[in-house]
């Protein structure tokens, strides 16, 4: 198939990317902000990033106390999730303002978000400038996960936690399951 | 709203994320496999990475090239996608295996895969070694992209791309669109 393309110059066009609730910062200083600008380092060590605008409440904070939690986002989040996104924490509690809750983390002094179905709990270490963003390299020290989504094997059953995605300034639900890794080479085998 | 919460140690489980077809190489030594572990850097100058495991096939050849395209991935192209995440390059030639096509890039060596409908031409700038994965830093220096997504007034309707993601080791469609970015803020203003 030979399908006719264009060409721009390079942007930021990665899609689909999470849009997660990043919690930070301790007691009345918590703060809470949007980030699309993440992912996975390493497995083994667990290892994680966040990009975050220098200018942005949160940077500071983070700069400081070297500690971040990334908590996942589901349909129920998505207004908070867009409002955290565009609001500063200058402006005031974005806790109150988005309606979710502060809880106690496991392995980090930060919050975790209380309605989040699944928290990644980070330690920063190393801060690695690239232009517009810094970016915060961190180990996943911790995970918490909502009791309900462990069936009776212990297995997470994160399906049933309504994620959402970010793709090309919009938010998506997770529509239909197409198959598990390495679905291509077991459907081969059966032939 | 408090909810039960358990804790375990840390984990890779970001999610959703993208799953995309990572094209390197040139000539008969062209090469594909599937990466999750992607993510923008910063928006500017747009930098992305991607974590590729030292025991990969491509991960020398990226070494060695200092270039990559990542492209992003349909549900027509989910099987491929799988399959090239499972194969290795050593076994044989990936793109006649996934039935995919090597198309010319615009600013970089290393093939395109014709059948994605945006491709992100990535040149490396740095190596970053992480345990399990080294990290390969890049610029992106151009975007190539179907043109039947452009509509009359030049905007990417990426929503008609027909995107996939993977969230805990499965493949799924983007399902409901939610809002756009800032819907939280414009919804309030007009109460």
């Amino acid at each position: 198939m030979i399908v006719a393309k264009i060409q721009w110059k390079g942007g930021t066009l990665l899609s689909p990317l999470p849009a997660v609730l990043v919690t930070c910062g301790e007691g009345e200083n918590a703060n809470v902000l949007t980030v699309a600008w993440t992912g996975i380092l390493s497995s083994d060590p667990p290892r994680m990033y966040i990009s975050v605008r220098k200018e942005r409440h949160s940077h500071g904070i983070i700069a400081n106390t070297r500690e971040f939690c990334v908590n996942l986002t589901t349909r129920e989040l998505a207004r908070a999730a867009d409002l955290c996104g565009v609001k500063s924490g200058r402006d005031g509690d974005k806790f109150a303002l988005a309606g979710i809750t502060k809880a106690p983390s496991f392995a980090v002094k930060c919050p975790s978000v209380a309605e989040s179905p699944l928290t990644l709990e980070c330690r920063v270490f190393d801060i690695v400038e690239s232009g517009s963003h810094d970016i915060f390299t961190a180990d996943i020290v911790a995970v918490s996960c909502e009791e309900s989504l462990i069936d009776a094997n212990g297995r997470l059953m994160l399906e049933k936690a309504g994620l959402i995605a970010y793709a090309h300034g919009e938010y998506f639900t997770l529509g239909e399951r197409l198959g598990g890794f390495g679905f291509s080479v077991r459907k081969k085998a059966k032939k």
